[in-house]
């Protein structure tokens, strides 16, 4: 086994923010180039044009220094209060313009048009940030801290559970904030307590005979499976904010991923827990224990509560030994009934080594196709095509004869219309790669309405069909990118506006109505509105809807008795 | 793939109710004989030897007929009414002794006898039983229901809970009743209803597209696996009661077994729940999805909750493709580092094919060779012994070659000692008989001290070796027996009483203590004092004395919110 046909080829790096849009773009532009105008023009007028003899004058420039990093960051407070400074300059300006002569009078009326245009741009810039913060849901509007704490081990998060207590004050757990329906930032009436558990970042143990590692809730996903990997381990969580989520967010959210198939989410690879309760209490449950029955099962209840229940502080995980070789195929498919028949033969000529098993229409790989046209490509387009992934523990060759016989069947029965296994590491690095720029391409294709939805893996077919002709009957012309976990049941499901359409808008106008019939949908076909992301602030409010009343009952009990004051995460999952 | 090479070769069959002790046997044998004698005796007193005139009066011996068949079957309560009955006979033979002559003060004295001995059989088996069952502790003592109700579906399952809800009535769901800690048994106040689930026993769906079944609470967990079987697919939960425990119960008490390595405890095998509540409502959590984020998990909440925060009514199961073979192998090695190593190795080389890891030392396989001495040995003696089993999904030959690729090279660095692989599914199953045999080899040999504790596994070696010394110096000539699944860190660790000891006297007087030795030994190697079989009754006591007080009032807190009337198996798990 050699480490390099070990690595495991996917998923790619996590994308960025979403790209500005054109708008945000352009003002911000146009407020650096204002600012630096200004600067320019503060600094040749006092030194070289109409110098007013004390050339310490110059100094005014030196606040108009400051925020320019922060214009330049996109920095909403720093676009805040330079529309605020820049009425002392305009004010200077009118004050000279009037009083002064020649050269001086005309270098004043330019300070003054450059103020004017800075102040346009600023506002601008805040105003369409914010509108299309709205258009996108409560979860990315505008917050405010009443402070970020940073504790550095678990007795300080326990300290800060009992202040915040006594005091009634309302805290909300933060690891790498990488979260999409955001339950890790706070709201913004500035009287919540950020608890960031990013200095919590250590791995405490490794023990390679039980095959479990146990770090703290801060650790970057990242770091943790690096540290697995040089003890030859293998930490089987793997997602595309892995560079940046942490683990404790990981269990707060109970993270997906591309190897949910094989290994589980993030519960099933959490043995136990360290927790700190409403009441600031220290719930030590980190045993390394693949069976222990004394008792309810505390652990799960913390693992996916989205820090309503109590601060998961350190988490002891399973590991695996690093399979000998990680190879992958792409497969060509003419409909979704043939890739979940393929995926019933790779699970029964595969077992557990099938790892990964991800689909993408047509829709999806064009538009990777038309955005990243240097990415090479394994087959030509079909309607449907697969990446399947396979662990082997006994070699590369092995794993490939395996992917042969299973494809070459395949393609006889015609289940598939086409294959390639990779021939390499790089070739599987490309896959996968092609898998993971679907959000980027759609990033760059401009907005669009997004769903994580699962449903029974044999109704997933019959979804897509009836929620397909749904809404390309409603949006005539609407883009369907479908694509995501198929072994799983699990897709992204997401609208894209008409060719041509103005996204934003479309979004504005539709997305509710899109989310309705999309949600209906998945109701129907018995499934979940919510399969890897979290409810956080997003969903809450459309989750009375399709989650059983029964279900919620329980849960707003649960939630009374663990954190009867609600000061941990409030609003966030339940109302 | 044949079906003969995929049928699972063990575990074997549920070992029936321990075997009565020889005083319990010979006080029925007295108790049955003196009976008979005084029907004999009453018949041919009226009917031949000294008939009093009406043969009508031989009707007399009609009462003493009814209690024959419950003094067979060990009914204490048949006991319990034949004592007081006796003294009617009794009565009659003092008054008929001092009136009448010749033959007839004869047989009055003869029946005078007979009920002396009739009672006193009685008296002491009821007296010797109960003893029994206190020596065993709580679980097993006599207990006593108000009603024991049989719901055909959910929907009555919901009325019983909202009429005891209503009577303040409490509520013992019963699934096969082959719990190990008394949390299926009322007590004995007769105010406890006996909720079985028996009737609840259907098959509601099998969906081989999403590997998943849904079945009722009261279904027997060898009738799902058949069902499953009988669609090509597997129900991986295996355990020595299969045949009468259900999956009701499987999932209330969290249940494990001997695949646990691979698959996971019956909580890992579930999707999907449907649970009513304590007020009698029905929570439909059937879902069969892999992803669902859709806030707590309440499915893991019930499972493992022994009854005590609702009553499971069904659940959607995952199903795994039948593997095309299921071979095993046997390995002597000389320590439990070795088989710790071994265990290594056979994870990292056979990955997920690894279904079954099991430890025994040769304490535990001396007493099965003393009491089945006829069971082929695939190995002669050696200090501790490793079962393996290995699921492949290519077939038996490559299965073989993995194992003995794998064995070879541990035999060549020393790991072990020497090796077997069974050459067909005859030899596999011999292989499981012996290790199966070794619960039922104990009971021939006498009471023993049981304990189902887990460590983590790097901690078995350490653990086994402190707490042999610590027993062996403690009672000198102790038994210790000790076997299990090494794979999940879980040992039944048993103790049995020294050669030619009195066994039950030894349990009455050093059972506790031993518990406490063993205990705090678990505590001391951060384990569980219970790894499977749950808390119960049996060891609700002694669990506050190891788990977190933290977890303690967390778990009262949720019991509180669930079941405020503590209606739902009261006294089980919590006090």
């Amino acid at each position: 086994m050699t480490s390099s046909s070990a690595a495991h080829p996917g998923p790619a790096a996590a994308p960025g923010p979403e790209a500005p849009s054109p708008v945000v773009r352009a003002t911000r532009n146009a407020a650096v180039a204002s600012l630096l105008g200004l600067i320019v023009l503060g600094l040749a007028w006092e030194l070289v044009l109409a110098p007013t003899g004390s050339g310490m004058l110059a100094l005014k420039v030196l606040p108009l220094t400051l925020p320019l990093a922060g214009l330049l960051k996109h920095r909403m407070y720093t676009y805040r209060w330079v529309s605020l400074l820049v009425w002392l300059y305009f004010t200077e300006g009118v004050v000279r313009a009037v009083g002064d002569r020649g050269l001086s009078a005309v270098l004043a009326g330019v300070e003054i048009a450059l103020c004017l245009v800075l102040f346009a741009a600023c506002a601008a810039h805040v105003r369409w940030r914010l509108r299309e913060a709205r258009a996108r849901g409560p979860a990315l509007q505008p917050h405010k801290a009443l402070a970020v704490v940073r504790p550095a081990d678990t007795a300080q998060v326990a300290e800060v559970l009992r202040l915040c207590r006594r005091h009634g004050a309302s805290i909300v757990p933060q690891g790498g904030n990488t979260g999409l329906v955001g339950g890790s930032t706070p709201d913004d009436s500035g009287t919540q307590v950020v608890l960031s558990l990013a200095r919590m970042n250590r791995v405490r143990a490794i023990d390679p005979a039980n095959l479990t590692m146990t770090v703290e809730a801060g650790c970057v996903l990242q770091a943790a499976q690096e540290a697995a990997q040089a003890q030859g381990l293998l930490l089987p969580l793997s997602l595309a904010a892995e560079g940046s989520c942490t683990v404790g967010g990981n269990l707060a959210t109970n993270a997906g991923g591309t190897q949910v198939l094989r290994y589980g989410s993030a519960r099933d690879l959490c043995l136990g827990l360290e927790v700190v309760t409403a009441d600031g209490e220290v719930w030590d449950g980190l045993a390394g224990l693949r069976k222990d029955n004394t008792g309810y099962d505390l652990r799960h209840l913390f693992i996916g509560s989205e820090g309503t229940l109590g601060v998961i502080t350190a988490a002891t995980l399973k590991l695996q030994p690093q399979p000998a070789a990680i190879t992958t195929a792409w497969a060509a498919v003419p409909d979704l009934d043939a890739a979940v028949a393929l995926l019933q033969r790779a699970q029964a000529r595969l077992g557990a080594g099938l790892t990964g098993f991800e689909v993408m229409n047509d829709a999806s790989l064009a538009l990777v196709r038309r955005h990243f046209p240097a990415l090479p490509k394994p087959l030509p387009p079909s309607p449907w095509a697969v990446l399947l992934e396979q662990s082997d523990t006994e070699g590369e060759s092995h794993a490939r004869t395996l992917f042969e016989d299973l494809l070459g069947a395949a393609l006889e029965d015609g289940v598939i219309s086409d294959a390639a296994v990779a021939e390499n590491l790089e070739q599987s690095r490309a896959m996968w790669h092609l898998r993971e720029s679907i959000p980027l391409a759609q990033a760059e294709e401009g907005p669009n309405v997004k769903h994580d939805i699962s449903v029974p893996v044999s109704r997933i077919p019959a979804f897509v069909a009836a929620t397909d002709a749904a809404l390309s009957a409603a949006y005539p012309g609407v883009c369907l990118i479908d694509f995501g976990h198929l072994g799983d049941g699990n897709l992204h499901y997401n609208v894209q506006a008409p060719a041509g359409a103005d996204g934003a808008a479309f979004l504005r106008e539709h997305e509710k109505a899109i989310n309705r019939q999309v949600y209906d949908a998945v109701r129907a076909h018995g499934g979940s509105i919510s399969a890897e992301h979290g409810i956080g602030l997003l969903k809450r409010d459309v989750l009375p809807d399709y989650k059983s009343p029964v279900a919620l009952a329980l849960m707003a009990r649960i939630k009374q008795a663990l954190d009867p004051q609600g000061l941990l995460n409030p609003g966030r999952v339940l109302r």
